[in-house]
């Protein structure tokens, strides 16, 4: 197996360059196993060149990743050894000209600062390096669906009269966490209309029987992998115009299931699995989708690939991504039903398990 | 009061520029009140003129926009309207050609994508902007830190032999969120020589009696604004050695509060506040503090001002800051007390208010 380090020297060459700085926490992550760096502060950078690693942190820092970071060489960071000062004198020992940086993430200030002195700097797109899973990353994915599963079954037994969204939401944390994980983002609870805005935030408003529908849209952070799931539950008998809503997206969500059976997943453009669901919708007379009908999940909770109209990925064998089709009438409320799915060799196999079948509370 | 809008439109003409873009997210809850877009991903920008301020966001925002910034013209970002062409028909209509930003979050792409086009963009340090604080955001401060003195007071009675470093940090948790707050960071809590590590992540670890140190570090966020707050308690009669650093520890701390109502707070070196507490530190025989001293705290739980060796930070009347001076002896222990103060006219008033005499458990 390629590990991540080694494909991203193969980037490294691919791209003539001499080196690449490595700053986002998530590609910190994929490529050293260590999660132990804010995201909010910049605590750290990896220096990558064809035949040497570095990591540049500072003294908090330094005891658990020589333990844990067995592969790479640490420099401490200190007032006395600033970051610009490292890099220069690493440009010098490996006559780094050419260095690549992560455009998206390393500021307009930090580049001004740490990476002008540099002969040819440039933006490296590294939005596909995490895009295909080995089988250990889907794993943990797989057991972070797990739990997943597991919390939806507990939520439904907390879904009652007079219960509000941020209570529901609270709950779906509190089991995430009591068994361990973490939440990968915060969980959206929408009773009746507020299910009608995709990423409404949990409010106070408490649960009616004229409420009706309960969309439920949270996620497991496991062993540094994401989970996310979402499904539209029905708090009494839903009419039948909600019942054909719930149809028509769960029919959707299994076109798109089935088209990744049929095509040769090798060339798979994801604009044409996100048309799938987005035509099918139309075509039974509602709005075309609001959002993106799926994004790839591993670290980050979106990454590559990108299933919307716009997105030049490609689906591959080893990707990993949800597949979230959803109706939304304003004022009335919406559905949403999402998977996760991984594409195998011959056929996409469910992560998320849990039914799809129309529940009435 | 000055509102921040008109202290941001005061900063516009001081820099002789037409226009500021603004983007990280604590800048927008501070400018517009509202706190629903993601830290994660960019969600929203602002861009504020002498004479207009518009919000640019996408269409799941545009509702909750609408009705929560009412002082701000909204600008619906979509495929069809991008943030790109909409900054461009913004600079033709009020003929932006001098546009500051915000450096330190502007990623390099995003800079080369959207403002490379004006005539001159410049980088802006905002850092001062939310520095002193208002009546009402010391009041909402005061707040969080109330709530963090209860959980203090909670935590103590969980507090028990065999119970682990990760159980007390989600009850800590638990506490907070229980009661409709969150956590303005992760809890730090860190037993025995766990504690010597400033930034130590809770772990499985569990308490023993031969720990002895239990260093608990977490904060409240309220309303969108944070506190802060460290005790070291002891599991078991303290050692001298434990009990002369927990004693050195406060006695830092005391003079640093002492030395804010010594002084003419008007002419206040934050680096001179910092250097209280570490020569008196290094007085005792112990390390210099490997962290600095105390920083500003509101929006973000960290921010200007800094009270380190380096700072060329001025305290003044309104600021809000932690002081948290620190032992730390590798293998050994660490103690570390923190408090909030705010700097009031005459003197320094606490807003944290737990007891920091030395409880032993």
């Amino acid at each position: 197996m390629i590990t991540p380090l080694a494909r991203l020297k193969e980037k490294i060459s691919k791209n003539k360059s001499d080196a690449i700085l490595i700053s986002s926490v998530p590609n910190i992550i994929y490529l050293t196993g260590y999660s132990g760096f804010s995201k909010e502060e910049r605590e750290a950078f990896l220096l990558i060149t064809k035949n040497a690693q570095y990591i540049l942190a500072d003294g908090r820092y330094i005891g658990s990743a020589k333990t844990l970071i067995p592969d790479f060489k640490l420099i401490e960071i200190s007032s006395k050894n600033s970051v610009k000062e490292t890099l220069k004198n690493l440009k010098t020992k490996h006559k780094i000209k050419k260095l690549g940086f992560e455009g998206n993430n390393i500021t307009f200030s930090e580049h001004k600062k740490l990476l002008t002195r540099f002969d040819d700097s440039n933006h490296q797109s590294l939005e596909s390096l995490r895009s295909i899973k080995s089988s250990e990353e889907i794993l943990k994915i797989k057991k972070a669906c797990r739990l997943g599963d597991k919390t939806f079954d507990y939520i439904l037994k907390k879904i009652k009269l007079g219960v509000s969204e941020k209570e529901l939401a609270f709950e779906i944390e509190f089991f995430i966490k009591k068994h361990g994980a973490d939440i990968s983002f915060r969980p959206i609870v929408a009773f009746g209309k507020n299910s009608a805005i995709p990423h409404h935030q949990p409010s106070y408003k408490r649960l009616t029987t004229k409420d009706k529908f309960v969309l439920l849209d949270f996620g497991v952070k496991l062993n540094n992998y994401c989970s996310d799931m979402t499904r539209t539950v029905f708090f009494g008998k839903p009419t039948s115009e909600q019942k054909k809503m719930y149809e028509t997206v769960l029919a959707a969500q299994q076109k798109v299931i089935e088209s990744l059976h049929d095509i040769s997943i090798y060339d798979a453009m994801a604009k044409n699995v996100d048309k799938v669901a987005r035509d099918y919708i139309l075509s039974k007379g509602y709005e075309t989708i609001p959002h993106s009908v799926g994004h790839g999940i591993g670290i980050d909770v979106h990454e590559a690939p990108h299933l919307s109209p716009k997105s030049k990925d490609i689906l591959k064998e080893g990707m990993v991504f949800s597949i979230e089709p959803g109706i939304y009438i304003p004022g009335f409320g919406g559905v949403r039903i999402e998977d996760l799915v991984v594409l195998e060799k011959t056929n996409p196999r469910l992560l998320t398990t849990s039914t799809r079948d129309l529940i009435i509370l």
